[in-house]
């Protein structure tokens, strides 16, 4: 039996929300390593935010996916065949294969991981970019200080999920916002924050000035839109708001109109968009970090699982939505 | 002859734009200093944006103006009478004493001016508050490196006028933005920026795309509105925009929407407000560093002057409406 290359290709361009019809399935042959190469079979596969930005034909980080290209996207997998030194057959790799059962990358490019310090999926999550966007966004940006107060949306979710656990073991009064009421009681009882509004309750700003009595010093934002608009009501002088994601205005046709800049004067915020990028000299450190966290407990973690290559569209589709609860991965084998 | 205490109190909080009926004019007895106090009799008004602010009835960085309370305002008078050992009679003072002729303050209120080093109001505008805000705001906040392109709103204001000229000094490109060809002409001319660009003209964009080849890393904004919303669409990879006014919402009902934040994710910008009392404990550095500029002849200077308190009204709502050419004064004696 020959494998095939099982692959997710963007078919169309998104007009508003995203939709299955944006992307077609096929099978491809599998693609062969030259020398220097590995070819990788890959077993997780990871969802995020900034894919939405991937899909639009304009300016972003980085230029968007061609129309008839694979979905970018990282992946863990096993290398099945090797033409470099460095990497075995049977190593676990990091990648950025994207969205396809199989590929081919130079050695160079791929990072070795230890699944003996964690699960394979981890190296997506928690101890891979949405964890060190967390770790150098909250500390490089938020510089939170003990006793002060941080509010972070999306708290459930990949990233605030760390930023809120990390703030917390730093002496922070935590608050998170989420969607709905499940989610808000796993940001309490599982993941110890102080306390979590959920915004589809309507009542967003009443909740912020109940559950922070001394304002916000740090406001970590995934989330943008209306929560960013009323967040600025209740920063606090000399305050921070680390811009790190937007999902709300990712799908949205018109962007969001925030009408309560002057906040921003008037309180001396200072307000920085950052990606992780920015500290790739220092990725290091941070998992260092983050392992450390996570050894002592002080970080839990939850992932949201999708079965097949085949559903990946649908599990897009769900975390942009907020349906996911925790890390968003789709699991290829 | 007795003198009276001409005063300019608030009559009632402007609705949108301010008009001379929010004020009321009144002599009231010259009041007399107590042990510790100078009597100062006021010889220039500074007229400044932020005082649209104190005129309604919202939290800012200060208290508002209670209605028939003598509006706020930095001055520049003579000592005339004084119960203070610290200060002599003829003296020049820089006080807080507002929209009156006179008034009395104790003696360790006031700052004693050198009117040998710069004229006397000079103190109110280059070598005061505005320029000081430029000198902290650029050097502090916006951090231009030398071949940074600098754009800065109301570029023939007391602030932008020095942000400008200092930022050139520092080796960056200058770019202005004021309203109507006069001011656009004396800001290329006789500030020597590199280019100014009118937005009456209606052509923002583009023309800061003519002007900002390289696009824009530092924009030092006095002005807010559809301004800010346009230069977001050009601001580099990782540039600062200092908040230090923003006049355009001061008298509008209703708040702009903006709608280019996302910008501040994508490029990685650093967005932050200011207002210069943040580095009271450093104006000295400020002030020597301007004289500095001032004496080498690097920072040319502008006054619009409104003869007589009673005229101070008017002088405040053209200020508003962008209709002063340089530092805005009211001469009162």
């Amino acid at each position: 039996m020959i494998d095939m290359n099982r692959q997710v290709l963007l078919a169309s361009r998104p007009q508003g929300a995203v939709c299955v019809d944006n992307f077609r399935i096929v099978d491809a042959p599998l693609p062969v390593p030259g020398a220097g190469e590995v070819l990788v079979r890959n077993e997780w596969l990871s969802l995020d935010p900034y894919m939405r930005g991937r899909m639009n034909d304009v300016k972003s980080y980085v230029p968007p996916v061609q129309i008839g290209e694979v979905m970018v996207g990282q992946t863990v997998g096993k290398v099945i065949e090797s033409k470099d030194g460095q990497l075995q057959r049977g190593d676990r790799v990091l990648t950025q294969l994207g969205w396809q059962s199989h590929g081919v990358a130079r050695a160079k490019d791929l990072v070795k991981i230890d699944t003996d310090r964690a699960p394979a999926s981890y190296y997506l999550g928690v101890l891979g970019m949405p964890g060190l966007t967390a770790w150098f966004g909250l500390f490089e940006i938020g510089q939170p200080k003990p006793g002060e107060t941080l509010v972070v949306s999306a708290a459930s979710g990949a990233v605030g999920s760390v930023v809120g656990q990390l703030a917390r073991t730093g002496g922070c009064r935590v608050v998170g916002i989420a969607g709905g009421k499940a989610k808000c009681d796993y940001v309490v009882n599982e993941l110890g924050f102080d306390a979590c509004i959920d915004h589809k309750a309507g009542n967003l700003l009443a909740d912020l000035r109940e559950h922070c009595p001394k304002g916000v010093d740090v406001y970590f934002e995934n989330v943008g839109g209306a929560i960013l608009d009323t967040l600025l009501r209740v920063m606090n002088l000399r305050s921070r708001i680390v811009i790190c994601g937007l999902i709300a205005e990712y799908n949205a046709t018109e962007p969001y109109g925030y009408k309560m800049l002057r906040s921003v004067l008037v309180n001396r915020i200072r307000m920085q968009g950052m990606i992780v990028f920015d500290w790739k000299d220092r990725y290091g450190e941070g998992i260092k970090g983050l392992a450390a966290c996570l050894a002592e407990g002080k970080l839990k973690y939850r992932e949201s699982i999708v079965e097949g290559l085949d559903n990946a569209p649908q599990g897009l589709i769900a975390l942009l939505k907020g349906e996911n609860f925790g890390k968003q991965l789709v699991k290829l084998a």
